[in-house]
């Protein structure tokens, strides 16, 4: 099974040797891709493609293609919604941790399959706007039975699977914070480890301390699960520190840096993955991308979907507050969405478009990968390519 | 012909009288919506529609139906991209009125064919994001002859089109701009009123000043076309106070504002049009629409679609940025992207639903307008009407 997509514009590939050296994206134009099964076989000039052995050839018409974005933090297993929460937020009152509470009721009362009904409609949602990779985390459920049916619910959509006991203390366990820390750490690791591929600990004030997050981490690296955390989002706090001293993949959020924060991210080369859409649906600051960017540090973007603090599933909605807002240009902004979201779950094989590559694949309905930043809300994504298989959940390009 | 369309969960009518009185958009729940032909036929409660008498009838599924988006000010008519332009300013330079001459050498170079093709994409493009009436005004002609050919393109597409050959001077007017207003007033209106409702000034420091556009309206008037203008986007000046004093219809951009300036929007009665897309897509400081709201002004918000300051056609982009950016609630933000932009073209035959209102209907894939700010960037319109009939470009609901 071969397809070649030909005629493209301008294609993102990630790989700085293939471009002109000038940005993180490795342009080139005027290519086409050949795919064979679900892999990137060879990428070359248009006027070179392969097309007699095709099995099927799409025009890009000049178009833009980017690899498909790598949405590295949601938050997809629950049920009901905070539109209440969102307008008092809206209205004035602040962001406090503690309305998780109310989709943990929500998401305990509901059943198998109103919760896997809701993922499968939110990550469709996301591969019409182009997300071809997401991490998936429990976190409303809080219970040793709640959090593992999470995570099985959650691994039907995905292999980037996040057990998030460690979300927030539940009700039941207000008065003994420590008992819970116990649960999350024994009966409910045991039954959560075989259904996910990581541990996150959301290390936050009016959540879990500097000691808890490390006790947490080091059951769940004891039980073979990587780890990850939530941190420095509400105030500066000490998880960003413990993140780089662990040596973690990503630490998430980062909205609160201090320059020693920043200097051991760099050091230890864990991604710092922002999340604009928390900012942009609390009225909280932004953390500036430039920052980090000029600091050498690895920048990843991803949306954070979840009910309550962000219930945007937009990668391109991301991109576009990253680069009017964080001081990203364009093409930083891209590149975090792609190759620094595979970067934040330690996947080489998504984020680029490379010979050898999974062939996750966007067209654009624009000339450019700018237009995502240019065209903010606009709707852009014209055809998408998952494993080298056509997503036919896209919105029919318009006829003319 | 009718169409019943029943099971709705969440009717926004902007009838204050219909809902309970607690906010502006007369929000109905549980009710079905009969259209006969290309009107409102009846509005009722769900179990009393009259199902065994519709040629179609279509289950909402407890989802939200709004009246279709009213977009007063876009400028579609246009060749070429400035996406160069965006990426300079959002690497620090300032947007500057000049910059329009670019897509005026570009509009003027283009075929007729090449510039409806492009009206006819944004056009598609804002329907699938659920707005069923567009205003579009020339202004990158600047020409006798391509002003007058801009808006015979854009009657194709609206009713509501707008003469803005007073956008800038174009450059080779540069050393006598008095001449150029005589070309405005003149040959140009004489050759554009045919094809034209509306005539407009940019009435902004680098464009036009006041007694310019005074000139400008004042001719336009004794041609039959009804005056608006862009004013107070770069700074204070007295654009607004002369659409008050004229007792014009909208005031767009507003976002400099002297108390003056909104005691006069209220007395004189004129809706201040508010472009939240430019202020996104020039880092330019937004204005309150709370201000204006709690002063009494009628708000309308728009899209302004353009290639330089604001390329985005996304209307509930531009309600999500009036919620988080310009102190309106969800409510509010939703009746001036409906109600308020039917006010800024003096139409009361849309932006609502009621018995007799244009069939300009949308369904959202959400159970509440609130969505709209609650979801950023997320494509949440499911199917749109106009006049009645079902636009067959948006997007599929996804099949779960």
């Amino acid at each position: 099974m071969s397809l070649v997509i030909t005629n493209i514009g301008e294609l993102v590939t990630n790989d700085p040797a293939a471009g002109d050296g000038a940005d993180p994206l490795g342009v080139r134009r005027d290519v086409a891709v050949v795919v064979e099964d679900d892999r990137i076989a060879w990428i070359g000039a248009a006027a070179e493609a392969p097309l007699a052995d095709a099995d099927e050839v799409v025009d890009a018409e000049g178009r833009a293609v980017l690899p498909g974005f790598v949405d590295s933090h949601s938050h997809l297993v629950f049920a009901g919604d905070r539109s209440r929460d969102f307008e008092a937020r809206m209205a004035g009152e602040s962001y406090a941790a503690g309305g998780i509470r109310t989709t943990v009721a929500a998401t305990r009362a509901a059943s198998d399959e109103q919760l896997a009904a809701g993922v499968r409609r939110h990550v469709t949602e996301m591969r019409r706007q182009g997300t071809t990779t997401c991490e998936i985390k429990s976190g409303y459920g809080l219970t040793v039975e709640d959090e593992a049916r999470a995570l099985r619910i959650a691994g039907g959509f995905t292999d980037e699977t996040t057990f998030l006991g460690a979300h927030v203390v539940p009700p039941e366990y207000a008065e003994d914070p420590a008992a819970y820390v116990e649960l999350v750490t024994g009966p409910m690791l045991e039954a959560a480890a075989p259904h996910a591929r990581w541990i996150d600990v959301f290390c936050e004030r009016g959540a879990f301390d500097e000691d808890q997050a490390r006790a947490i981490l080091a059951a769940g690296a004891a039980a073979g699960l990587a780890g990850r955390l939530h941190a420095n989002q509400l105030g500066e706090g000490p998880g960003v520190l413990l993140a780089a001293e662990l040596g973690l993949t990503a630490v998430d959020h980062c909205t609160y840096l201090t320059d020693d924060d920043v200097d051991a991210l760099r050091e230890a080369g864990t991604v710092a993955t922002l999340l604009p859409g928390v900012e942009f649906s609390t009225r909280q600051p932004y953390p500036s991308g430039r920052r980090l960017l000029d600091a050498g540090v690895t920048v990843a973007i991803a949306s954070d979907c979840n009910p309550g603090s962000c219930y945007t599933s937009s990668m391109p909605f991301c991109i576009a507050l990253a680069v009017r807002e964080m001081g990203m240009t364009p093409a930083e902004a891209v590149h975090a969405a792609t190759a620094g979201g595979a970067a934040a779950l330690g996947r080489s094989d998504v984020g680029a478009l490379r010979p050898g590559s999974r062939a996750d694949i966007v067209l654009l309905d624009a000339p450019s990968h700018v237009h995502l930043a240019y065209r903010p809300g606009v709707p852009l994504i014209s055809a998408v390519w998952i494993g080298g298989r056509i997503d036919n959940v896209v919105a029919p390009k318009e006829k003319e």
